[in-house]
């Protein structure tokens, strides 16, 4: 891919997101998605999150994934103030093990949607692949790439042993 | 209570709201408080809700009552945006019966506070009398009217008699 | 938007699952998305899911929507044959009220992602609505749509009145 | 503050519960509100529960913080003794990681309040900050003070690195 | 039996607990147990259930059996302030179905036991009947009772018969 | 106390349950009741299960206290085969932190009560007193220890120091 | 399929289980199974359920489902008395929803399997299908019934048509 | 069993599931019970799944037994391609403990049944006991074997001692 835009803002509410969230880092990194990361916490710089969320149409994002845990906001507030698609990816909460993260980011109601992904690490990593399979709609190369890591991917399992 | 001053803000994210909110301005009713309440969507109306919360103190309100439903972020969102004393109320949403509703308020991350209530009619009331609890603070005449509030109610479950 | 090409499919393990998605159906009609509806169940029809789910991206279409209740395997079942964006609804279960459709699509592994919208209508709407976002990103008449939509939408909240 | 009056009381079951609420006596001490920590035992000292939960008015405390965790019943038993604000910390439990603690403290029947905030140590914080805030109606020193402290807690976020 | 001393209390917290709590009065009437039935609000009359709870075991009752629903903690102060054995029925509340009431009576701290039972009706009954087994100790005709009762519930279930 | 006859029978389902349930047998031990220890399968020894609950009566036996994780028979079929007082604690369970254990003991039909107490440790300490407390009705001496156990509690609890 | 020999016994705890249970019968109804449905109750006829698991062999019967609901302990203690394959059906309870019933059954100790279905209907039917499936093992006609059913099934899904 | 055909399959999502799968192997290990144990996955190798699944009855195979976690969609998607029984092992996940697992497992829809066994080891090993009695309809030694199991299983839960 020879774009050099920001296509993907990795936003979060805190460096302790930053072990989950490098995950989606690391698979857009994978795939040659020029991208950004940036902390932003909805309830702690609430206006960096709206400025954020406004310009990022204008930048020429194409997708933003947030990240966060508990009281999980994040995903749904940077939803509020732009209508690019917004991913979002629950982390894993220390009490509640991110049951509140992810009912706090898949509840939203209709008119605002969020596209939820799973708790932690998995989640990040498929709102990556999600984010890639986004973009590949008007990206042949990109969706070129998806098909070679699905192949990969499976052969992966393929040649996996079992200890017997 | 002769003041005339707007003390608490009841706000929430839509009309079907007001069937739970309700309670809370009729006990507020009920103890002269003067209030107002509005509608404000934390997803809908994000730059109502930021500007209602900043203004919210040099309007002189003591306190914000947020009642909001599944993913609901509208309590939230109103105590990132002011320091004055958030009190959410979760709604009983339709599927999960308002467990989203409270785990969305209630698991706020340090740092910035919402003395969250019961979910539904009882926490609506109970925002409304930790308003008037908060605010009696300064107003002997509003605590005078919490105790005969409570001695009312204590007399009401003392004279209640089972249908033996 | 003047393409006649079938942009989205909107999947269902049953037909009583289109009291549900016919939300989905009615706000892509609401944007002029073209669109098709279709029943295939993941576990009663395999076969269909496989074919359907492969075949997706050579006929042009950009997003898989799938809803399904219970042990809902049909969003991760269609993003397993597919590259293409799958968003997933849990529909509401008759016990457990749609927790076990939520975890079943949500909880994906690494490497196949679905993004999850919420229970329900609210979920259907939004499924449909992240299509929209994801069309969008190359179709910059639908991008003014979703603004007017937003727009329309923030207004009618600032409409609302409480029956004070 | 000049003040020298006790304002708040942080009354908690255990000494166990002192790793959680420990995170309110500090951060009262940040904001120089004099206060008081004790371990009072709704079900193990129930007379001094009752005598303290009575007395706190007179003694002229105008915030009462209560951790307790798994049947968490101290935090409601002071506000039904008491009419002055109480605050609930939920202390994460052994077995059910504080969803114990959080239900027994928040789902309060009406008439008798608490305001709950998060399970554990982001709980305590909040509760000391939503003392301060409810101290801060009537102390503008205060109310700077939380001003000063947002900003700065702004800051440290906006500061944060990620280790890119 | 022809003991006229009360052996057993029956409290609960509001009338509306009594569509649940008359099953455990109705059990105990079918043994000829002589028992009292009264309203005891741990919130909203907590002086009456100290009075009440103290005086008990003067009074020579010999179990207390306490329904509560939500944030249920009659049971658990009960227990707080008798050394009588003390029964908690979860009264099934409206949003969370009980599950609040369960976990607010069962789990309580090493040191004050209440012996649980199930949520709403069969709890109510089943509380009835091990206040009888605890009493039959030391009344063997009620142990007799139960014994018929016992075969006389087998009978009917042996007798049961299936709409074929 | 001078009884030499055993009162109390502590079963668990595995010799990995003592653990929990030696908690039961060193507070019985703490107030010399004599009692008995036995492991006792509701799925692996079920003829066991049926003899031992069958003959508690006979035996002199006046409660039961029966432990057991997951899918927990042990109590209510204990129930199903006495008229004796059965006392259950849930043993907490490796993936689902002993959930599973409490419902499957508090969720008793109508007809067949099990006392539950809280999972782990505080349950089994607890079982232990309500079976104290149930003895104590017809023996004076169970009782006075009893109070000295409270009263010994409460100093314990209010010479608690905060390591401030 | 020409044999007159009982083959499945279908078990439940009360007449109120069949309008669940009665979904295994007249599935295996439709495959000319022969099978009794009986009313055995674990915790009322708890001899009955041992008599009955016992000579389920010798009987000849080949699979058991128990239907059972709130601490449903059916199906575990017919396995705890038989080696025969055990099959339960979470019965939908009041208050959990089967949440209790489906962990009650499930989560058996190792060493005494229960093959447990779906909460309510469709658990009834698919246990029926499995109970066809384990006989189908060894007789052929009864697999072509299987092949037939599926056949049709998914033949019913194919000809589904959306009401748009 | 002199047989020498493969008569169960066991299948798991991904080689870190053998840690919970090794048990279920060396439980029909146990009992000579001849068997294949392969990595399958439902969601990255779709396609061999199919063909696993559609050709499992042709070989001979008479019992699968599917482990998965997360969104686990193994044992569902292989009952869809196969009327073979097919039992299904929830593999214990990292933040929600199998609970996804569980319900994305047993929840199926009427029409594809799923036998589901408990979350993790015991689940596993039960799968393939329940496999074992399924097996054991046809095979009357290995019926002698599972009597002989269950008397040992039996004894050795007789012969614990306490370490009193």
């Amino acid at each position: 891919m020879n774009e050099e835009k920001i296509l993907v803002g990795i936003i979060m509410g805190s460096v302790s997101d930053w072990d989950t969230m490098r995950h989606a880092h690391e698979t857009l990194e994978q795939f040659g998605v020029v991208h950004e990361c940036q902390i932003v916490s909805a309830h702690r710089t609430p206006e960096l999150l709206r400025d954020y969320s406004q310009s990022a149409e204008g930048r020429g994002l194409e997708v933003i994934i947030a990240g966060a845990g508990g009281a999980a906001h994040l995903p749904g507030m940077a939803a509020a103030f732009t209508v690019l698609p917004v991913l979002g990816v629950p982390v894993e909460s220390h009490a509640l093990k991110g049951q509140d993260s992810l009912l706090s980011i898949v509840q939203m109601p209709g008119g605002i949607p969020v596209g939820t992904l799973a708790i932690g690490k998995a989640g990040a990593i498929n709102a990556a692949l999600l984010a890639v399979a986004i973009l590949a709609n008007s990206r042949p190369e990109l969706r070129q790439k998806l098909h070679a890591f699905r192949t990969s991917q499976t052969e992966k399992v393929l040649a996996m042993e079992l200890p017997l």
